[in-house]
């Protein structure tokens, strides 16, 4: 034993210009190779225990003094005994999660440093413990750092180098707490809005989610995962997680599997060939199978078809739930058994080592060959490689001198200003000028919570409200701008923080109602409080009864009605909209949203997000704007078949600014192409208003006919530009015909010869493909 | 020409006597091959243009008099050049429909007389014409016919022998009426509440649905539907036409592979086993292909899988629609390709011979062989010798002296009582004594056309307020039981007949509340008007808010409210269930729902309908009683989980009765099966209540573990029975271990070793399995 470890210590330091040049310029063929030996070399000294070891995550409550995990002594502190237990005679690869609430960043050094010190100096082959943390907004378990929008909010910048940029600084925060891997980004396909976790995906549509991811993981990773700047990211919840059939998390999801590669596999494709190194699998189950045992999607499709070799890790104790909820296995051994062959790397045990002494016995029955094994961890240790934890399993917070700094303030402030969306503007009665007077009232005007959503400080982002304060709520943010005399705040509705997340506290509306009369305008925040998972699954996808009480009370006072929503999901606001002169929509803006929304509404920002989602208007309207034509039966077709007219309150892709554009002249280069052609669109738009702005200049296309049914149109492309008032800019796109290939009934992808009608904005052009092409 | 024509005729009368035999005596080997021979002779003589029309079907309105197909003269008369343009030119070979509404028998005797008049004289080949209609709930179109409850009720009745009762006398009445085809059952799986033909459908569970529907086929077919008093059936809508993910009607499903198979073939499956004659197909799309033309399901799956050897004919326009809705086709020549190589064998064309031109076309051009044809031809001959059509292409009236007759409306009323099911009743508050007063509010209080629900006299059911007046609303149920002295109706809200069906009118409040006062308790009549299809799409699951607020106003008056439930499809009652002391569900029970009802609220009758379907409580409890053990995690899993648990407002299979029924002593006759076993399950049932009462015996099964996670529970058989009060009976199963099969990972139907739960009411037992058997 003590041979093949100073083997093996004496072969990383021997190769520790290899090392450097993995850490530094970048992997190349050859060092690559020479990682793939060294790698090799290792396992082959590895024995079963420390191979099942590898494969183990635990969460850090395990390692932490207390009765057990679910009873730490807060603040939190590692048990040393309990650490070497863990890392030592269990030979524990990873963990993951912050023990309930964020730390400061020399807090994580010094927890991590501990952690490292054993797993390299006191395990037989010095292997650094790999930690994972969901940052998933900033890194939002470390207290003081910079938090972002949530992802839904960068969907609505429709922004690719901010979306980078925000995930660099994020990368750049969490190493600084010497984490080097983020369970980020979600990738799901965000359709359905009952789901309580659509706030962390990029929205409903393929494209965008696919730009928008490649974006972030561009920004977590970089060019080089070694680099101390970045982290691994996860691409998360590998696959057809988020659309349950009943709206609820985890949950069964039907997805027929033209369906499934059609619009859930593409965001995956796309970040996979962007180079992410990990993922996470869904925790639910997909047409009857739980994902986590499911060797058709695990390998056949993540492996063999997307050719995906990275890390891949379960959910939260998923591995267990085989047997517990899904009741595929008739024990926790044998759901052990099927999550390995299917194809799982790393069980997110947490609470234990079970899973690592099943794997282990399961081995030695021979249900499991130990070649499996290798497989696994040889991802796991060139995952620990890539991230150059083998020389730096410990950063140095002083080499972080941009952690929270201004820079990446000012990016969360640039974020969050970019997502919110001007849905409605009566009469331009918004920007506001700041010599008015204005009430502030409604349950989300004056939390830091609402405005963070979960994943912040901790789980449910329940502690947002003590967590931080340097930082301003819409109510102090707007007071900032307008001076106190000119606000009047009454809470009036306020979220009851002892209850679970969808609990109000209701006062008498009679002081707003009189505030009112001194005012000329009242700000009405309204929306959700935070939650994720579970704890968010929703009865009604209608917003409070107590909120669109406020609503119709305030609007009987006769004075305009500001609606700022801030809420993780489109909750039906119908009738408050209908009393509503203006409506932005704020999503989840991080720390930076009261201040952005404060610009906003008077005038220092000219707003330019975009729906990443279509807004519904009833709770049976949850249809995504890439529908069928036969979801949108015009009236004519039948006199009364409103109701079943695609009717949301707004669509996505859609957002106001305070000046407007006017889009003309779309032409494209030429009208009749083959399949191997690319053709040249260019649109002219022209800033009409009176002010400078930005606009996402979008860009769609219809398939007249096809053999499967056609939606009415699918997103190609988008750029986001900036026009000074009265200026005109040309913007043109590059779009290949293969683009326009679509999942055909034998499950290739096809093209179709055929008309195709591309439009930007009201303008639209025919293009004919002469030519069809199959298996693209 | 003139020779083939003599030859058919003197052929088909050289056969009469085989035709008797056919007719009368049931189908045998040998006529069979007879019949066989008989029609390939037929075709042998046939024109491509006799083919193609055989295979056409228009509506009644295109053969009658009027500008043009949707301007025709009320009342509808013939139209003799248009018939002969039709039936002679271009050779049509069925008509279907009522040209509105709906005729008396006498009428359409005399209607259906010219036509085949006309087809059997005037033709080449005299093949008598296949009128095809939407009887569904007796004969509802024709005028004065027995009308009994919608499919929902039926279902709710839990009842195979008065299913097959009422089926046989609908037969019998529309065969009366001189029609020998109904477009009946629905045998969609329920399992949306907010599709808008939930009620013609026997609710959500696959095994409820199969045997309901065999029942129904056997009623309406009998031994031989040459039999003058059988009519065919039609299984509707093949298949996957009942879940669109939207909710709304004729938009599309997304229904993977395994669940098809698993939830929704059972039903076709059984009744194309039991001899079903015709199936229409389902207009929407599944999976992004339009049913219509989808040969995998048309061919693959129904023909060589499923073997149905019957007609398949599309639903309306459907052909059409895959160019104008689906967008499959580039025009409607290529839709008639795709359809009739798809499998279709007849088009609902309905308004013209478009079809017909271009299926003709087709042919001559070589894109369809007529070979294609034959296969279709032969199927439509085949039927129309099965239902004697050849002999008997016109009844006698006079022959049926049973149409409407008190027998036939005894059955109706007894469908209508068993169907009731009590949700709810507080301390034993009914039934109501007779010496009491009542208040009678609500819309659906003293309303025909709410009881019948859609496709009564016409296709809305919008006419029946004055189309039916021998029979009782609630209201005038309730008069006559009581005595005008003791009812006080206020009609408060009422629905607007001049608007869509789902606009109401309401009045002040006031006189309600006032009367309440005055009375013992209220009788809250709420619910829908009817509607089906398209038209009854819908924005929220919850019942109107006029009737909410009634419900609340009416609770304010203290007086205790008994909550009559009229509706076609589950609305959300979650704040009205909460002021009401009991709750009856009447579903759509037709024109005996008004004496029904009356005789359970006061007590003439006991209760015993049980639920077809889970009741939601919430908008987003969208999910069956056969879900999924992620469905219903325990509030222990998590203490703030409550929103996800499974907690409708009543399950499937709920039903109250007036008596109470005790079970005990469930047995299995052997613990240890192999998977060609039969296990014995027997269980005690005891009415220790007071009344003699029926009950529904239903036996569930839960599998513990299994390759698909498997559903919680899922109905294996039921028994409904009567027991007097204060006896017992013993009610006994044969339960084939084959019957716990289910569809696995690669869709075969599969048994897995293991353990078993059985379960009757609160009483459970547990087998073991001990083999597995694949490709069952």
């Amino acid at each position: 034993m003590k041979k093949v470890s100073t083997f093996f210590r004496l072969h990383v330091l021997s190769c520790l210009s290899v090392l450097v040049i993995w850490g530094c310029t970048g992997t190349t063929a050859q060092s690559n190779n020479e990682d793939k030996l060294k790698i090799q070399e290792i396992i082959s000294q590895m024995t079963l225990e420390e191979k099942a070891g590898q494969m183990t995550q635990v969460t850090l409550e395990v390692v932490s003094k207390g009765k057990d995990p679910f009873n730490i002594i807060q603040p939190l502190e590692l048990d040393e005994a309990k650490l070497r237990n863990i890392i030592v005679e269990h030979k524990v690869g990873s963990i993951l999660n912050c023990g309930g609430f964020a730390h400061t960043p020399q807090k994580w050094q010094d927890l991590i440093s501990l952690m490292q010190e054993v797993a390299t100096k006191e395990t037989r082959l010095g292997i650094p413990i790999l930690y994972g943390i969901d940052a998933i907004h900033g890194a939002n378990y470390t207290d003081g750092a910079t938090l972002f929008p949530q992802q839904i909010g960068l969907a609505a910048t429709w922004n690719r180098e901010l979306v980078e940029a925000g995930a660099k600084a994020t990368a750049y925060e969490t190493r600084a707490s010497s984490i080097p891997w983020t369970f980020s980004p979600v990738l799901g396909l965000g359709k359905d809005p009952r789901w309580p976790r659509i706030w962390e995906t990029f929205g409903e549509d393929p494209y965008l989610i696919s730009e928008m991811g490649v974006a972030m993981i561009n920004g977590f990773e970089g060019d080089n995962t070694a680099d101390k700047f970045r982290v691994a990211s996860c691409l998360k919840h590998y696959i057809g997680y988020s659309t349950p059939l009943s709206g609820k998390d985890r949950t069964p999801a039907w997805i027929p599997e033209r369906q499934l590669l059609e619009y859930y596999v593409p965001s995956f494709e796309a970040s996979i060939k962007a180079g992410a190194k990990t993922i996470m699998i869904n925790s639910g189950e997909v047409n009857g199978v739980p994902v986590h045992g499911s060797y058709k999607l695990l390998t056949e499709l993540l492996r063999d078809k997307l050719g995906f070799e990275g890390v891949a890790v379960t959910d939260w104790a998923d591995i267990d739930y085989l047997h517990t909820r899904h009741r595929t296995a008739d024990s926790q051994k044998e759901a052990v058994r099927q999550a390995i062959m299917a194809g799982v790397d790393m069980a997110m045990v947490p609470y234990n080592v079970e899973f690592t002494k099943h794997l282990i016995e399961l081995v030695k029955e021979g249900a499991i060959p130990e070649s499996r094994l290798d497989i696994s961890v040889e991802r796991i240790l060139k995952l620990k490689m890539d991230l150059d934890l083998f020389e730096h399993p410990v950063m140095s917070f002083e080499d972080y001198p941009d952690f929270a700094s201004t820079k990446h303030q000012q990016l969360a402030l640039d974020a969050a200003l970019e997502s919110i969306t001007l849905l409605k503007n009566n009469k331009d009665i918004l920007p506001i000028t700041k010599d008015k007077k204005v009430l502030i009232t409604g349950p989300n005007a004056n939390s830091m919570r609402s405005l963070n959503g979960g994943w912040s400080y901790n789980w449910q982002g329940s502690v947002t409200n003590d967590a931080i304060e340097a930082e301003n709520t819409i109510k102090e943010a707007i007071e900032n701008t307008l001076g106190k005399a000119n606000t009047i705040f009454v809470p009036t509705i306020t979220y009851n923080e002892k209850d679970v997340y969808s609990a109000e506290n209701k006062s008498s509306f009679k002081k707003a109602v009189n505030a009112a009369k001194s005012v000329d305008y009242i700000l009405l925040c309204l929306g959700e409080n935070s939650y994720t998972e579970k704890p968010g699954d929703l009865e009604s996808l209608v917003i409070s009864e107590n909120q669109i009480e406020l609503a119709k009370e305030m609007a009987k006072t006769g004075k305009p009605i500001i609606l700022i929503l801030n809420e993780g999901r489109p909750r039906i606001i119908r009738e408050i909209e209908e009393v509503s002169e203006a409506v932005l929509h704020a999503y989840l803006p991080g720390n930076k949203g009261g201040e952005a929304i404060s610009q906003v509404l008077f005038g220092d920002y000219n707003p330019n997000g975009k729906l990443p989602y279509t807004y519904p208007r009833f709770e049976n309207d949850i249809v995504p704007y890439y529908h069928k034509y036969t979801e949108q039966l015009p009236p004519s077709d039948g006199s009364v078949y409103q109701k079943s007219l695609f009717y949301p309150q707004w669509e996505f892709g859609f957002g106001l600014s305070y000046t407007t554009f006017e889009y003309t002249d779309l032409k494209v280069d030429k009208t009749e192409l083959t399949s191997s052609e690319t053709v040249k669109v260019e649109v002219t738009v022209r800033n009409t208003g009176k002010r400078d702005g930005k606009e996402v200049i979008q860009l769609y296309s219809s398939d007249l006919y096809a053999s499967i049914t056609p939606e009415v149109k699918r997103l190609r492309d988008f750029k986001k530009i900036e026009i000074k008032a009265g200026e005109s800019q040309k913007v043109s796109f590059e779009l290949p015909m293969n683009k326009l290939a679509f999942t055909g009934r034998k499950l290739n992808k096809q093209l179709e010869a055929g008309e195709f009608i591309l439009s930007i904005g009201s303008e639209k052009v025919s293009i004919n493909l002469k030519d069809s092409k199959t298996d693209i």
